[in-house]
């Protein structure tokens, strides 16, 4: 049953539309939000716009200069407060005033702001101001930027591909490849919408992965695709000097490693960076706290069964992106999680599954831990 | 894209509609086949059959009393060719030809019969006979009884449930419950339409379970449900005197057990059978093969990695029923098949997923190993 909503059913239909063009920046607003606007009149829209990228026009923008004059006198739905902050761009909440705008319905309020300066603004001019239309969709859009924002540590998705039985590679390691193309196709994807790709030295030293995204031109949008950062947790100064990850042409690398370990590898585009370790390892707090400072708000962590074991302990995961491939790799390979060894069954650990697909002969399976 | 077929849409409703009727016998009919019957005359239905319990009426004989004088120049859609022995009923050939039919389509013929005799007599006798109408799905609905014709040796299923990392207990054995509420109602659907729940000793002694179909009444069709055949692979006669399979109100009981193992377990339900052993473990095909023999069509296994390992790597297993539950076990729980440890990526175990399905909080797969 629908909860009353002081919304009507054209209104949402706008706002849902404001929220797809806003996704259309999936790959490139970071470290900003994704936001999209529809600037209507009497239910018809007369203007469209969503953000690109950082320093480039807001979706307001965008959608006033497309409604030119017909802008006077109607509605914008925006997915996101509109901005009053005077920064690489002039403030949205201006331009609405300026374009004659009479009514702003938003989705959700931007954490990021000085709380309601934009409304305030706004309201002060005689504008009429709503919120909380498709809240809920929204805040679930910009996941990484909120949780950036209001936690201080970035959205955190561990992403791991295993056989039927539960392994993510045989006993030697091998693991090239448990699933089939169109899978490994799809990943691609989860990871052009991270700021950073997240692994461990283990897995660099192993697999040389390239760590990066990439996807065919045609599904990239007109923002582009900004390539996420390759982030290898390096307590010891390991990585090879030949890693694949230390690639400068293919995204920046940032190698988070001890104190004492000296920047061995010299590069414009890898950067050391000295962070807190416990016992040998990186301290993963401290260590997404950093990413959250330099403007991540969605991580990616690709590793074996030891890093990705150790976030799910500390609590720090906040989705599994699984593909389970039709196959058995047999009792002797590697497990999923490592160090998770329960004594009964009410120490075991509960995940809510929030999506189920086929990709190919995979199957998907998004999941959140309970209580995350 | 539709191949050509001699069959028009309203022939293949008529067919799907005696297949929906066959299906009403899943809990009932063995080891009889299920089958649905629907007599029509210019596509319109004047009787409906179909078989509920071995000994009792054949659908032919429910639809042809159903349709009366109707039946006379009509159309029979029979799911399986029509039996030409007289066996405990009259053969259904001959009713058809008693009652004036003028033309017969089967989906599939029967593989138990001597080949074609009632399609000849029926034939002999003036009708004219069609067959092949839905075929695959006649064949698919009756799996069980045509892989124990066809090959000697019942349909094979394999029931587990692991955790969403792929263990099936924790390494104390315990594993109840892994799954929810939902799925172990489900598994007793699965359990009624077997002829055979068979599991090894050592789940019979560790779990004690009663390895009985229960089902709500309301889910129980006309036919009744005829409880499955309780079987223990039990070499050395280790089942206990007081274990839960031994209740003689339950079901039947049969103990697969090695030569050499006196008949310990008294009881008019149980009964102790010697078969050949390999290794002090029950010869797998010989005990398939035995029960082909006493009628099992189809046999659902509930069991340890052990006996589902072995299954599995010597080929026996048709099908894979495997429900998931969202939560973790971690890496010291128990395997889902033990013994299968390929060395390269070449020797592993592939799959095929036949359906996927959410089943209250747990996924439920049915996979086919290749090859099968």
């Amino acid at each position: 049953m629908p909860t009353a909503s002081p919304f009507d059913a054209t209104e949402h239909a706008l706002m849902a539309e404001a929220l797809r063009l806003a996704a259309r920046g999936a790959y490139s607003t970071r470290p900003n939000p994704m936001v999209g606007c529809v600037i209507a009149r009497d239910g018809e829209v007369v203007g469209r716009g969503w953000h690109r990228r950082a320093g480039e026009p807001h979706a307001e923008v965008h959608a006033l200069r497309e409604a030119g004059e017909a802008a006077r006198g109607a509605t914008a739905y925006v997915t996101l407060e509109p901005c009053s902050l005077h920064g690489r761009t002039p403030p949205c909440s201006e331009a609405l005033v300026a374009a004659g705008v009479r009514r702003v319905v938003m989705a959700t309020g931007d954490p990021f702001q000085e709380a309601g300066h934009g409304i305030e603004r706004m309201r002060a001019a005689g504008l009429e101001v709503d919120a909380g239309l498709l809240q809920a969709e929204a805040r679930a859009l910009n996941r990484g930027f909120f949780a950036r924002v209001e936690r201080g540590r970035p959205w955190l998705r561990v992403k791991l591909a295993m056989s039927l039985d539960g392994r993510t590679a045989l006993a030697s390691g091998e693991s090239k490849w448990i699933t089939g193309p169109a899978a490994r196709t799809d990943v691609q994807r989860w990871r052009a919408r991270a700021g950073a790709l997240v692994t461990g030295v283990g897995t660099v030293i192993a697999d040389d992965p390239r760590l990066t995204a990439r996807l065919p031109q045609e599904e990239i949008d007109e923002g582009g695709l900004a390539a996420p950062v390759r982030v290898v947790l390096d307590s010891r100064g390991r990585t090879p000097a030949g890693a694949a990850v230390l690639n400068d042409a293919a995204a920046p690398t940032w190698l988070l490693q001890g104190e004492d370990v000296p920047d061995r590898h010299g590069g414009a585009r890898v950067e050391h960076i000295a962070v807190p370790c416990d016992d040998g390892r990186v301290g993963l707090e401290a260590a997404l706290a950093l990413l959250a400072r330099r403007g991540i708000n969605e991580v990616q962590v690709e590793s074996g069964p030891t890093l990705a074991g150790a976030l799910l302990r500390a609590g720090l995961v906040d989705e599994v992106l699984l593909y389970v491939a039709p196959l058995l790799l047999g009792e002797r390979g590697r497990p999923l999680f490592g160090g998770i060894t329960p004594e009964t069954m009410a120490g075991r650990i509960g995940l809510e599954t929030v999506e189920t697909r086929q990709v190919g002969t995979d199957l998907r399976l998004l999941l959140r831990p309970r209580g995350a």
